[in-house]
């Protein structure tokens, strides 16, 4: 496994170059936030992750955690790392001021997320499960609870965890058995949550547990649902800790992958039950967990993102030393990076990266425009940007980095397989991204049946609007290069927004319906979107080369646009058929179909 | 994870319905080898495979091989199922009587073989390697060293290895630095061979090493290759065991998957030097190693058939069982088989292995017929088809395999993710199959470079004027639901067929062009031939379904192809395109391109 390296170079050009920073940078909340600023502050950051992340992730993952009764031990390093990781206050890179936050934009606190993830994912979802916590605390406690709770979890001292599941109850989480009743100004909470990443560890001193949880006379289904913060260690005014609560880890699982990430089995209120206090109103809980569910979304779909760039790396790096075969134009022997197939693999990798890439970020970009926006309207239609782009963000990114990690594995042939070479943990820790926060079937319930049908494509529109604006600047280029890849994005908008007509014309309320066309409309949707971002790319290269800045840079980066459009975009057409032609099919299935 | 039951109805459909077996059955070799006795057998194989392979694969993935010193100790049951199943012959179900082999249809042995794989993949590399042994010796080997050796090995008594890869030599095999000198009536080899599956274990009494290696005066490169059996024990003339030869295993690899199958690193030669004999001439090692080859590919492309139907049969039951959601049409409490997306991934696992399985098996129905056939032209022809469909076979349905692993994964949503639940092992260990036995990219290659361009597209014509003829065929049907499966597979063709033309015209003798196309294309043809196929089963169901036999079966059988032809044959596109539009881009990569 070769040493990671930030990619700063593509960060910096989707953040400056591709999406609009200069804007958020305009908005009050981001003045201070200049391009200057936020590329020191990356900079650092990929040194950390190299650094004191990249060495844990083989460790961790040969090690796993271990269970010692109550207690969960992290393996070697983690700890000492995370301790670390609080002191440059990395936690706080986006977090609210008030709290003790440092208010930079989320694009840079999620541009910092992809180093922390492809250098050590099972380490960063730590964090990631905190500020996921911090958000949805932000938007709905009350303000007694942000001020005791918000400052040490903002700075890191304290980790957050989501609980939701259980055993029973997954994806539809409307018959939670676990209960909360009232007692005095707080609720006793009794009973046992599964796949609680981060549940119990050494590597902070107090854990904070938010619990989606009914009260014992709400009604049944998701309104009943109410949320609670359930602190591992009871908290005193003055944010020192007291008593134990009543909450232990009972186990943790064996997985796949993000073997040196806990996932715990935990128990709520053996005895005299575990101590909580609601956030938000009673019945609101699923709604306030959305809160969080959407910035995770987000981030695991950028998780994708980050694991693949991680396994392009090393695989790149392989090919660069591994002497295999001869090169076939010149009869010498070669770096099997001189293979015709092995240059298809690593450009497949690299290309679908980037476009992954690109999307994420731009989702990024609309987080902080909702948020910090003044303008109404804008703000509005951010809001709508980013709910559209969030479940292709989540579903397409983690979809791909199977894939993009599977061929890192093909790249290193044998040796792929053997564990010691690392690259296989790119391929089983990446595993878990289209399950959790959301199957990818969800998602695409999401995309299709929330965010297509109900507003009759008009997000979509927008979206497309945009993309055939890009058309029309690049066919009007003189490049004819340029004017090609026009060609092929306008070719593929018109099969996406029939695609769309297709659904809105045909669903008529059916949720069958949307269930069988939805996954294959996601992913058409995920090589539409990364194909306006390579194109509009492509554009950005032609105008720098023309300027002579940074050739090689844009050089390489055309060719991956190229690449995209000739090997990766031609797939939306499979999926294009899938959703037009397989819909009735899809529809008329049963359970006596197998 | 659930008990595998093996798909009895399903290769019966193949092997006497959409192959024609009546026709190998009417072969002098294999008058005996009726339908009645061809299905008693394969049920007995089904039981088999249940009841005790089945239980091996979980604990073997949980143990793995454990080293002591020069032995390697195979995981629990694994030695005791072994000695039943050469008690029970069925390593000699299709070898040679000559030597103690049963003489049955090639075919029938890939059926069983299907079985072992699905139920532990590990375990049946054993057999699937002394197989392959087996093949090379026959074709090879002197008449004494066959007396000798091959009654012990057709009986599976001893086992067999094939040692071709070198720490440094993987897919080129012309730079290996194992050396035989020559030593009276043997050799006596000395050097290292990396990645040897089952090269050392507890299982047998003794292994036959098949290794290659250049003679110490050998000309450089593949031509001085030359092939040995380099047998642990020496062997008397009488077949009793002598001395122990100089060999040893060295150590095992920590893998990814297939934990239960010992990959050595073994070493010839420490002391005195290892005795092996040669097989074949001198320079000849390379050929007559592809006779093992050839057998093993079309194996290893049954492993994924294998491993994808497993997969398949565990999320079909837990689907069945898993109660998450509400039906969205009657509003009840749902089994997850009632989602549409559940059901969209069910069926997509189902049909793309009931695809892979019939161009697997097509594949052995012509090595049966190249090596048993009397009249001289068919056999050619078959020799042709079979060479054809060898890397279309071995790679398409090794690929995936990946995706069908990862698709019964999902699911079983975060279930799927814990070790526990089985289903995560079948795609670790489904991850192996298409890097050994020569990596998708070395199967491409041989497609395109050696079976498509030598003879100028011949083969493939004639492949695809079979194809046509289904086309034909079905179009003439009254069905209308034929007829437009008749008019997919007519397009799709005619794509395969404009890809192929494109190819031939330009690739103008570049090895490069061939690596720059060559996998889309292997890719494209996998899924047009299992679209024939699946027509093919279509017009069988559609007939038998008018006789009014078993249609519950027909109907499915109905229902998977429809699924194909809708949502996996469509994806042959991208891959033209990615033909087609990416070949310019391929040949101008270079190592400066990233």
């Amino acid at each position: 496994m070769a040493d990671y390296v930030a990619p700063g170079r593509e960060i910096g050009f989707v953040v400056n170059e591709l999406l609009d920073y200069s804007y958020i940078n305009s908005l009050d909340d981001f003045t201070d936030a200049t391009p200057d600023l936020t590329a020191a502050i990356l900079d650092e950051a990929g040194k950390f992750a190299a650094q004191v992340l990249g060495p844990l992730n083989r460790t961790g993952d040969e090690q796993g955690t271990r269970q010692d009764d109550d207690k969960v031990i992290s393996a070697d390093g983690f700890a000492e790392a995370y301790q670390m990781f609080v002191d440059n206050q990395w936690l706080s890179l986006a977090q609210n001021p008030v709290y003790g936050g440092q208010g930079l934009p989320f694009l840079i606190h999620l541009a910092a997320c992809e180093m922390w993830h492809s250098t050590c994912t099972s380490f960063a979802l730590c964090p990631m499960l905190t500020a996921g916590a911090i958000d949805t605390m932000s938007a709905h406690a009350s303000e007694q609870l942000k001020q005791i709770y918000l400052p040490n979890m903002v700075s890191g001292k304290w980790t957050g965890t989501m609980n939701l599941t259980e055993s029973h109850a997954g994806s539809d989480l409307s018959t939670l058995k676990t209960r909360a009743t009232p007692e005095g100004d707080h609720y006793l909470i009794r009973g046992q949550k599964t796949f609680i990443t981060w549940g119990e560890h050494d590597m902070a001193e107090n854990i904070i547990h938010i619990v989606l949880a009914p009260l014992v006379d709400a009604p049944p289904g998701n309104k009943g649902l109410s949320l609670f913060l359930v602190p591992k260690y009871l908290v005193n005014e003055d944010g020192s800790l007291s008593d134990r609560n009543d909450l232990r880890v009972v186990s943790t699982e064996g997985k796949l992958g993000i073997h040196a990430s806990p996932t715990c089995v935990m128990s709520f209120g053996e005895n005299e039950g575990a101590v909580g206090y609601m956030i938000g109103e009673p019945g609101d809980g699923l709604a306030c967990m959305f809160t969080l569910m959407n910035h995770a979304r987000v981030e695991v779909g950028l998780q994708g993102v980050a694991i693949a760039e991680r396994a392009y790396q090393d695989a790149l790096s392989y090919a660069r030393e591994r002497i295999q075969g001869r090169n076939v134009e010149t009869g010498n022997i070669a770096t099997i990076i001189q293979h015709a197939d092995v240059q298809r693999m690593l450009m497949h990798m690299k290309s679908m990266t980037e476009a992954m890439r690109a999307l994420a970020y731009d989702g990024g970009f609309y987080y902080d425009l909702r948020g910090h926006e003044g303008d109404v309207e804008k703000k509005r239609q951010a809001d709508e940007r980013f709910a559209l782009l969030t479940p292709v963000i989540k579903a397409w990114s983690t979809e791909l980095v199977n894939e993009v990690t599977s061929m890192g594995i093909q790249v290193h042939g044998g040796m792929g397989f053997i564990e010691e070479t690392g690259v296989a943990q790119h391929y089983r820790d990446a595993r878990i991204t289209s399950i959790y926060e959301g199957t990818t079937g969800i998602q695409a319930n999401d995309l299709v049946g929330r965010k297509l049908l109900r507003d009759q494509g008009a997000a979509l529109e927008s979206y497309m609007e945009e993309i055939s604006k890009t058309v029309t600047i690049l066919n009007n280029a003189e490049d004819p290069e340029l004017k090609r890849i026009a060609k092929q994005l306008k070719d593929a908008l018109e099969n996406l927004a029939s695609a769309s007509r297709f659904i809105v014309g045909n669903a008529k309320g059916s949720q069958k319906f949307v269930g069988a066309v939805s996954y294959n409309f996601l992913m058409m949707m995920g090589y539409v979107a990364g194909g306006w971002y390579m194109a509009r790319s492509a554009g950005l290269a032609a105008d720098k080369m023309n300027e002579g800045s940074d050739n090689d840079f844009y050089r390489k980066k055309m060719i991956s646009v190229n690449f995209y459009f000739s090997q990766l975009l031609p797939r939306h057409l499979g999926y294009r058929d899938a959703v037009i032609q397989g819909a009735e099919l899809g529809v008329s299935l049963t359970e006596e179909s197998f």
